[in-house]
């Protein structure tokens, strides 16, 4: 019988997203509310909360729990829960100013001006900026995409819970490849695996990766090739080309029926160990029992070693994950 | 830097072992206690509290703990502690009778005449041996070799705190290859080492054994071959022999520099699931992060299915074990 390890610090999934019937009454309620744009990683997270990849996070972190997430992966709120990396919003000032505590607002994409939730305000904070680009990119380098991101966001943080609205055109776009935790167990289950090897791709598959499923495969039931469907660099290739590239490999050189492949809507941090340590928590939310940890690890340029993923696994506290680290050299 | 996983539920490794410097006087006052025998396998255990690979425990378990063990996995005297298996000291009624609470007795090796340490009896208790058995080996059949031992072994059980005062004569006899945990965790430190999976090896190693290690190296640092120096029964090959044939094997097919071989002092109980638990227990202590877990680890006959030892880990509290199940279907 499947049994695959619970959701993080949850008995079980907390999606945050709208029961579809009243999606469409909650928009147009929503309509009207003071606009919050959010940046492309903020959607992303916006969107991990409402398909219960976050779980168990009601929203946007507030004060305590961004700094002790910086400094000891715990947060406050949640009894000291695990967690590496904050997960925040930001504004100006001005409209920061504008919102007063209690508030709905309505949370608004703006790469694609779609109205995707609503958060209501329980605290506005400001940050100390470098304080959590060394605590989590271990650098204040700008050249850092990550550093890069957090530097330019705005000034004030707003926190508080969300109700999601919208998947965006993530559903239209990537179709059966998108897949919500619940998605992804109910697939594990039918095949009965209870042991599941995450593999985070962002890049086609190369032979390292094949190789990397491979061994998976034999230390656990099935090995669930998980991509980033998130904003992607210029000249990357798109996700419907990596898909099919997927498709030929698993089909022609796997035990098909050992093999899923699926879809987050996450963007890259590039925070290297810290963002390993993320994928671990959200993949623990997918069903899976292990998350593949290769060379490098979500790791830009030369900024970090290329097992210092690996390595940062031994400060996770004994108990705190359901998910363990597949380490390997590749 | 090399960062083992730490000992079971204590920060430091725990032998029972007199200093060397002592044991000469102490076995000379040891002598003239009353002398309790016993079994091979209550020798075994002894020897392995004495190396420290049974750390934490102080002695032989009393009632509660045989209980707590035998029904939930938990020691009450350790603040319930993870424990798969008793390890209990068992006698007749007459030497039971003749023993005070209180009374520091000797501790005989019946096979080989050795005196091998000291009980301070804290507790004389009987236990329902059927009890023990089903929870234990699931089965009460009297053909079973775990089932046997226990139902032939004396009717009450001495607890206390232990002194071991002689490792036998498995440092003569087997050289390099008999390892106490501290000699194992300094091996894997020397090369660097933070994960480590274990083999448990009874029987000659043959090329399903083999492939486990060599996919257990892919997905940690390095492999210790490590193999049961208890007694054998008739017919099986000699530990010396299987040593030689593991070296050709490990030369001509392995990095070598990711394989280190040992061997420990312990009995088979054939208890399939449970000491698979215990395997991993110990296992542990010897420092390692992983236990390879294969088809039918640990059992005999058709007493167990062929994945009972994967499946049983999943009733592992959470944080309970720092070591890890490798699962594979070999």
């Amino acid at each position: 019988m499947s049994r695959l390890v619970p959701p993080h610090g949850s008995t079980e999934l907390k999606p945050l997203l709208a029961d579809p019937a009243v999606r469409k009454d909650e928009l147009k309620r929503t309509e009207k509310l003071k606009k919050i744009p959010m940046t492309s990683r903020e959607t992303g997270d916006l969107l991990m909360m409402g398909i219960g990849a976050f779980t168990p996070l009601d929203g946007f972190m507030g004060r305590d729990d961004w700094l002790a997430c910086c400094e000891r992966y715990a947060l406050p709120s949640k009894k000291d829960l695990f967690w590496p990396i904050p997960i925040t919003l930001s504004t100006t000032e001005d409209l920061a100013k504008s919102v007063s505590i209690g508030e709905d607002v309505g949370l608004w994409d703006t790469e694609t001006g779609t109205l995707m939730g609503t958060l209501k305000v329980a605290e506005k904070y400001t940050i100390d900026k470098e304080h959590e680009c060394k605590e989590i990119f271990q650098t204040v380098d700008p050249e850092h995409p990550g550093v890069q991101k957090v530097m330019s966001q705005g000034p004030v943080n707003l926190a508080g819970p969300v109700k999601v609205l919208s998947e965006s055109f993530f559903p239209k776009e990537f179709g059966s490849i998108y897949q919500t935790p619940m998605q992804a167990r109910k697939l594990f289950q039918e095949r009965d695996w209870s042991t599941v090897a995450a593999l985070q791709l962002r890049n086609p598959m190369h032979n390292s990766h094949a190789y990397l499923a491979w061994v998976a495969i034999e230390v656990c039931d099935g090995v669930y090739i998980h991509q980033l469907l998130g904003k992607l660099k210029p000249g990357d290739i798109p996700a419907d080309v990596r898909v099919r590239a997927i498709d030929a490999l698993v089909n022609k050189y796997f035990r098909k029926e050992r093999v899923i492949q699926g879809g987050y809507p996450m963007e890259m941090r590039y925070a290297g160990p810290r963002e390993a340590l993320l994928h671990a928590v959200f993949r623990q939310n997918y069903g899976c029992s292990h998350l593949i940890v290769g060379r490098d690890h979500a790791g830009v340029g030369n900024y970090y070693g290329p097992f210092d993923a690996q390595k940062i696994f031994h400060e996770v506290p004994a108990g705190a994950l359901a998910i363990h680290p597949l380490c390997m050299d590749w």
